[in-house]
């Protein structure tokens, strides 16, 4: 299997694809990170969203810390073979850090970006402490 | 409007954004691309999505060949600053240099990357010519 899966994926210089996480019932837009092929391996085996830190230079598991996993339904690969969607279930309702549904919470409007989204949790609640 | 568009955006080593182009109706994934300053700026400025290639090293209009152009109904940021999403209106319902509705056309199932979506129009037919 993990030949057939990672054959098909173009990694860039740093050994990373580009990932969108999207709501697999609201099909929001939750996230964007990187994966490297172990996590994208790992992805695939598990069922659950797996990522490369690029600031912490490590794979982990969306949701090891915070609870809020990602259950993927479906994961999908773009004509260049460098980007990748995924359909998932959002554990808790919050993919982002800040404690919001998406991370996307800042929309351009009025010449300026504006927070649209609410705080579901704050960050002290879901790590303890505030998240570096 | 300029200074505080791109003041908010964290561009990566290469002055790039991630971008994820949405369709504003079906909320369908239907392209990631790159921006530099001046393609965010541009869409910004004229509601149109305009991208950096990186490998012809220049800002282009989508659609400027194709005609497949993506009118942005909204334009949001990430919590990091470091990607881009905009709910756009495809015209042609086209993304794809494939001429596919979107790029994101192969889905992993059993032990594979198949092909889920059918082409609407020979590249020959978009663009003259099989593109490049």
């Amino acid at each position: 299997m993990s030949q057939a899966l990672l054959e098909g994926v173009k990694f860039d210089a740093n050994g990373l694809v580009c990932t969108i996480a999207q709501d697999a019932q609201t099909l929001r837009v939750l996230m964007v990170a990187w994966m490297n092929a172990e996590a994208l391996q790992k992805t695939a085996e598990t069922g659950f969203a797996h990522y490369y830190s690029r600031s912490r230079k490590k794979q982990w598991m969306k949701g090891e810390e915070s609870g809020h996993t990602q259950k993927v339904c479906e994961l999908r690969l773009d004509c260049d073979g460098d980007a990748v969607v995924m359909l998932i279930e959002q554990a808790g309702g919050i993919a982002c850090h800040t404690g919001r549904e998406s991370c996307f919470y800042r929309v351009w409007r009025d010449g300026a970006w504006q927070t649209a989204d609410a705080v579901l949790k704050s960050e002290t609640e879901i790590y303890g402490k505030p998240h570096g």
